[in-house]
């Protein structure tokens, strides 16, 4: 079929579900933004800035499956790179676009606007490249080409890719061919003999354990493992990924750091299930984990070791699909979990100890709960979330200032489901005016602004007093009024176990909630982990909190 | 002497000048930030995201001659990855320091927060690499000689430097030697050579005549420049250099798009005194430049060009002093240019027309005028700057939002200069935030926001009544008690000529002045720039406005 070279980049990102592509324009991405104005079924949104947008995609990938970006060569894409590589840490597939200058001027090295003035225009590929799964320039014609290898490795890899789009090529004509996204199945003897081997391990075991890191998610394992019906652990980088609250449910295994039982449960199963777990300081007790090595199924969504062998050739969904299948069914097995009723005492000023629990009764089955590095993560970590919550966060990357943007993303890919953000001030400040963006595309989500006047994650490391550590005391529940007058999104302040009780009873819609918190307070989880990393971070010889 | 590692950074960056370190604190440069506290005559100013910080630490390196950045590993020094491309594209020297993870880490390839949590720790490095003169991460044995190394390239490429400082070493002792920044003088035969080339050329000549463009005053030439006392002309990427209003003062030099008689001047001077000028589209009048390439006379910083020949060994500072000693004094050559006064039309609508030429009288000798990409650079273009104005804006990179960072960095830098910024909505909106840290440090700026609903300059290139160059209409004037709330800074707005005359008589001390524009209307200067930019950019196949 006879298409534009734009249109068939709009016609691929829709056929793999992208309906907002998300960005700020800029000349060379102009042409293409034309096109996506003419297309049915796909729209662009613009952010503030690009770094929020790459948040922002990240945030629709995680809801679709995939988010699509769009920026401007140079200034726009170098702006995205921390969102990309925040993507390729975490694993969630983005499409990074970016308008480029025409061909014929990177062709001659012309000097452009929006590059180093120098004749180079392969300076910002390798920038990117490090953090991409494909990293590339297209032109006619290695369009298709191009263009369908850097999907289907994102989609296959669940990374980031990049393609940067000469601005004068968008409307020129190219013959588009069918597209299939579907990953190749496994070697039929290598996924029979990873089934019949696994099956085999199920057999002879006595606890085996599902341990939950976000690759399960990411490759869509988990409805799978429920079948399973065997006791799972999250990791912290894997938290909420099955049911919290689930009889089976363990806890958290995070080394020395896990909730209580579940080091000693998952270090002695005799069949532990894992998925490409990803150790680092903070999902780990710093560095205190210890796996049952020879007891340890490795499930990567390409291969599987176990019992000394590798196996490639694997599509992991079909081996998971077969195993589940095989599974002999399992009774019931215990009374889900159910935290205690909160009873606020009313005058009570909010702390970090109590505010997490009083939380943890308001998100609801289904919610989509996105917590910001520092205190929200941490507080939310011991809180079991209800069935059928997501919760989004930034375990490996830490990016602070994700969250905002991300919630913009989740919610615009998910809009009916409901969204509770939670993020420290300090972590606010870098990506504030993307509230606007939220505001402006009517989106209704809660956020709750925990105020603590800084960065209370560092206060906890090193400084605690310090005022590199704090941040200035804006009126942040005026931002609404700023950025959309006579908005209908809802503020609040609460400073009291009773008001932010009140305040919860209120909600019903788009609301600001602004939760003050004493700056030197913070959740248990943050009071061990913060000297913990002091440790690590400066060694012998360097400084501690007093 | 013995020290420690950090402190030998700190006392090294206060040898060149710095005062301030402009960044955001993060786990792995707290280390740091405590010798920092501990030093004097150097302080940290937090800044609300790292692209900001990246922006303001090139805003004060344009007062200083030389900015310092602090970001934390990963997350914060890709997020500044933009800001520092730009000041390798402005030619802006800015040390960009960031705290890395400890060194046994990153030795034995531990996964940590803020990397892919693959074992790699030469990816960021690799990023950011391609726009930096030295990107390097010291360690113990290297640290004195790769911060030497670094600092001295900066200042004398007058391009940014990155170094990594792993968190765990900062506080470990070296000997440190003494500092010598100082460029290396020329090689005489060659130094002479060069003098004597040019002096006869001068003689010979008709109408000598520099061409100014960026690189003159990043190397400190312009001084030197003015005791020449012959004509020059601007390029729109040197606006301001020397006082557009002496009557030596030709205008702007911009191909096709040059202030009158200025073309035909220079493209007919005889011998025509460049400085390694860079032409883009928007500084070439999309590239119908043409310099008398036989009769130029160009000057590097370490080389000077002329009749075909490559003299090599030069410190150009010597030999334009040289030749400045040994020109003849010439006398009296006109009158200074004055522009007419402007009679405002109380009721008319601010108009891009007329604004420039109203806000023009407002500006006095010797003030700092920041201008946005843009209609606030295009429309200031032709407005001809006042003696000792200095003009800060970003012609080559060219990344929207860089001016209201720049300003904190800048002001911070010369608290004793007047600041004027000029800055459109769509733009203020990427970095907003920074409003905070400005009103913080009790800065007093005039802010000049100019709201016309959206990228103005985008839409004379394409899609002029499109909704993707539209952008939220923002209170932007509150936004002053939301960040500081009690602010001393007075907020003003203005719709019609009689009220911005008034308000500019009012203006005394911080002010945040928003001008109501029209979304189509334009500077001339940008109403042609638009369709050219279109044509070169989509090519004969692309899509055109209406």
């Amino acid at each position: 079929m006879k298409t534009t070279i734009g249109e068939f980049l709009i016609d691929r990102l829709k056929a793999i579900g992208i309906t907002e592509i998300i960005g700020v324009p800029g000349d060379f991405n102009l042409s293409w933004l034309e096109q996506i104005e003419a297309a049915d079924g796909i729209r662009f949104v613009g952010a503030c800035n690009e770094l929020n947008a790459a948040y922002a995609a990240d945030g629709y990938a995680r809801q679709r499956g995939v988010g699509a970006l769009l920026t401007t060569y140079g200034v726009g894409e170098l702006s995205a790179i921390n969102g990309i590589a925040g993507s390729r840490a975490e694993h969630v597939p983005v499409v990074s676009i970016a308008g480029a200058p025409p061909q014929y001027a990177t062709e001659y090295r012309w000097n452009l606007h929006h590059s180093l003035a120098n004749g180079d225009y392969t300076n910002m590929l390798d920038a990117i490249r490090p953090f991409t799964e494909v990293a590339t320039r297209i032109f006619p014609m290695n369009a298709v080409e191009e263009i369908d290898r850097a999907l289907r490795a994102c989609l296959r890899e669940k990374r980031p890719v990049h393609i940067q789009i000469p601005s004068d090529i968008t409307h020129l004509e190219i013959e588009a061919p069918p597209f299939d996204a579907e990953l190749p199945g496994s070697d039929s003897e290598r996924r029979q003999a990873a089934v019949r081997k696994i099956l085999n391990l199920f057999e002879a075991a006595e606890d085996p354990i599902l341990l939950l890191d976000q690759d399960a998610d990411r490759h869509g394992f988990l409805p799978l493992l429920r079948e399973f019906g065997i006791p799972y652990a999250h990791m912290a980088s894997g938290k909420a990924l099955l049911d919290e609250r689930h009889p089976l449910c363990l806890g958290t295994y995070n080394g020395e750091a896990s909730s209580p039982g579940v080091r000693e449960r998952v270090e002695a199963s005799d069949l532990l299930i894992t998925f490409n777990p990803r150790f680092i300081e903070a999902n780990s007790g710093s560095f205190t984990h210890n796996l049952p090595e020879e007891h340890v199924v490795n499930i990567g969504d390409q291969h599987i070791s176990m019992d000394g062998e590798f196996y490639v050739g694997i599509n992991s969904l079909e081996v998971l699909a077969d195993v589940a299948a095989a599974l002999p069914e399992r009774g019931s097995v215990g009374t889900r979990y159910s935290p205690g009723p909160f009873e606020p005492d009313a005058d009570a000023p909010l702390t970090q100890a109590r505010l997490w629990p009083q939380i943890g009764e308001f998100i609801r089955e289904g919610d989509v709960v996105i917590a910001e590095a520092g205190t929200s993560n941490i507080g939310l970590g011991p809180i079991r979330m209800p069935d059928g919550v997501q919760y989004i966060n930034s375990p490996i990357w830490g990016s602070i200032g994700f969250t905002l943007p991300a919630l913009l993303g989740s919610q615009m890919a998910a809009p009916e489901r409901r969204h509770l953000l939670f993020i420290g001030d300090g972590s606010f400040q870098l990506t504030a005016q993307e509230l606007s963006t939220i505001l402006r595309e009517g989106l209704k989500p809660i956020i709750f602004l925990v105020n603590n006047r800084g960065y209370t994650i560092e206060r906890y490391i090193l400084g605690m007093e310090r005022e590199y550590n704090d941040v200035a005391n804006w009126r942040y529940a005026d931002l609404v009024e700023v950025f959309s007058p006579g908005s209908s999104m809802r503020t609040y302040q609460a400073r009291t176990e009773g008001e932010l009780a009140q305040v919860l009873a209120d909600v019903d819609g788009a609301a600001f909630i602004e939760l003050h918190l004493d700056p030197f307070d913070a959740p248990a989880g943050l009071k061990a982990f913060g000297p913990a990393t002091a440790e690590f971070d400066f060694g012998p010889r360097g400084p501690r909190n007093p």
